[in-house]
């Protein structure tokens, strides 16, 4: 028996309340996590403000992108016990025609915390223990010093559950390899982990966002023009971008364009920026349409590919990297206690927030719940 | 030293013009074809009516979809002399780096006739020898039998260089597979033959036109259940083809969409059928926009791929496949001599043909132009 206190959604249009929940008898496929952080993305946000539905039916405990210790596990999953893990924010179930055809992230019978179940926004959460990431060399305190990351934890490593993963996915799946030339349109949270995959990579890459904060830290990143897509746009921006390729060695075509701001400004950006076999990364969401020249698909030989979360199987090598510090993750995670709620999803909704928020459920929270 | 004689573009907006062209010594990498055939595609009604410009400056002879017999040939083709050949709508250099990378259809050196040279609304044209493939059992009769098809001559092959590739191309990078769901948007040339050819792959094909001639003659060719999308469409339409899915044993997931008609409402149509997985293939052109949930790729972790001509390695199996009679393409195209072009391309402007229409260089044009 344990009591989960976290923060939940009642309605849409609402506001979190806080909540409890009594955990009896784990399933044999379950298992309980203590939650080190938790981070907040703008799907919570589409969640909570713009009328996106969640999968399992209100009320439901809200966060999705977990790193946290095993403390209790169902039969089958004894083995991770006292275990650090990093909770995929898509967890398949293994064993469907999609999940063996190396689809796992559209398994219909999928988890996916905050969304199919009650998620991290609390001091526990109980999920399927079978593709959680165990953190090589992480200890029992979840504050302690991991890898040869400057500043790094336990705790930061909430965002790679999702914002770093399905960055590395998109990377991953667009084929982009060395030399060759990334534009990231949106240098928030998943765009900043997308430009600093891409770098990592070889790519010579562009940054383009509105806001000059985010320019100058994505600059720190591996970014090496940042630009403003209202101050220079359209065929100008292209023109430039070209400029930029030729610069660097980097082909005039096959540019992989991310796009990961979810809003149509954004896209539309992206999309003018198709050049002949260029691959264009979906990556951001909004609910809103745009309007395109579907055809210039057709006329760049060009393609568009959506990517929804990140496969299990990736998660080792992406751990790996950040852990080496290859993929830069704690400059950009900022903690905030977990009791603050409602106060950082206002910042982050307001885009105030140039970095990650992870919220962790310190002591002081589980007196507040 | 030979003339040719042929329709030339010398405006956009304008008509198709008699016009000669004498050939000196040819080129070492280029031959002389005596045209066939050669078929109409809406592309050139785009370079005729839309304000689609070509890449050469006009005054050019139209024509892409070229069949015919190599009546000279430079020195580097010598061995090509009195063979015939389809000459693929996309005739890349095959030396560059897009080249060697497989990526030849966007070869910046290509050369598609009627839009980078003189095409084949001619009696003859002139072109790279290098990627030309030679018809396997073909004498000197242009009218003779072809192959086990019936009523296949060398004449009606003209539509396998672009129409029938461009559909085969598109099928195969789609990744298709036997006992999938394959739906065709517009089922006019290209997409009938799209049709077809997801159907010798063994998927459960269902056709979309406003046309109910189009519908009927689609369902000779394979196409199991043919809609009105005018009639049924949006979420109805979904149900419709995911229950045709259910009956035919196909995944509800992973579906192929090959949008063919190159209107935006059938573009509409076809990014509105997107599930899980989904594969849309970008076939048709138009210059105009659409207005699209482009987050649903996204969301569905669904892709969408254009699709620019065909790779010239392709033809030999294509070909294989209408002379075995597997895509059947005689009963797809009608036979019209070259001098009726003007009237020809009113009708297929008009929408009145059901058919690929092959205009034939008759000894009559000859004296006519």
């Amino acid at each position: 028996m344990a009591t989960i206190r976290g923060f939940e959604l009642a309605a849409s249009g609402g506001a979190l309340a806080a909540a409890r929940r009594e955990i009896g008898v784990l399933e044999p496929e379950d298992v309980l996590i203590r939650v080190a952080g938790c981070g907040v993305c703008h799907t919570d946000l589409g969640f909570l403000h713009d009328g996106v539905r969640t999968r399992h039916a209100l009320p439901l405990i809200l966060g999705h992108e977990v790193s946290g210790y095993v403390e209790d596990a169902g039969s089958r999953h004894r083995e991770l016990v006292d275990r650090a893990v990093v909770v995929p924010a898509v967890l398949p179930c293994g064993e469907c025609a999609l999940c063996r055809s190396g689809r796992p992230t559209i398994c219909a019978a999928q988890i996916m915390p905050g969304n199919d179940r009650d998620g991290g926004f609390a001091t526990h959460v109980v999920l399927p223990g079978r593709f959680l990431c165990p953190v090589p060399g992480a200890g029992p305190d979840p504050d302690a010093p991991l890898g040869k990351a400057p500043g790094l934890t336990l705790r930061h490593l909430a965002v790679v559950a999702d914002a770093v993963s399905t960055a590395y996915q998109a990377v991953e799946r667009s084929g982009l390899r060395s030399g060759e030339l990334a534009v990231v349109v949106g240098l928030g949270g998943v765009g900043t982990f997308a430009a600093e995959v891409a770098a990592e990579r070889g790519a010579a890459v562009v940054g383009l966002d509105v806001d000059p904060r985010r320019r100058e830290a994505a600059l720190k990143v591996g970014v090496r023009v940042a630009l403003d897509p209202r101050e220079i746009s359209g065929k100008e921006l292209r023109a430039r971008i070209a400029a930029f390729a030729r610069e660097s060695g980097a082909p005039a075509t096959g540019w992989t364009i991310l796009e990961c701001s979810g809003t149509p400004a954004g896209q539309q950006s992206a999309f003018g920026l198709l050049v002949h076999g260029a691959t264009l990364m979906v990556v951001g969401f909004t609910l809103e349409t745009v309007s395109l020249r579907l055809s210039n698909l057709m006329a760049f030989d060009a393609r568009a590919l959506g990517n929804w979360g990140c496969a299990p199987e990736l998660y080792p090598e992406i751990l790996e990297k950040v852990l080496a510090g290859r993929i830069e993750v704690a400059s950009h995670a900022e903690l905030r206690p977990l009791s603050k709620i409602a106060e950082v999803l206002d910042d982050v909704r307001a885009r105030w927030v140039g970095r990650r928020v992870v919220l962790v459920p310190e002591a002081a929270t589980e007196e507040v719940v």
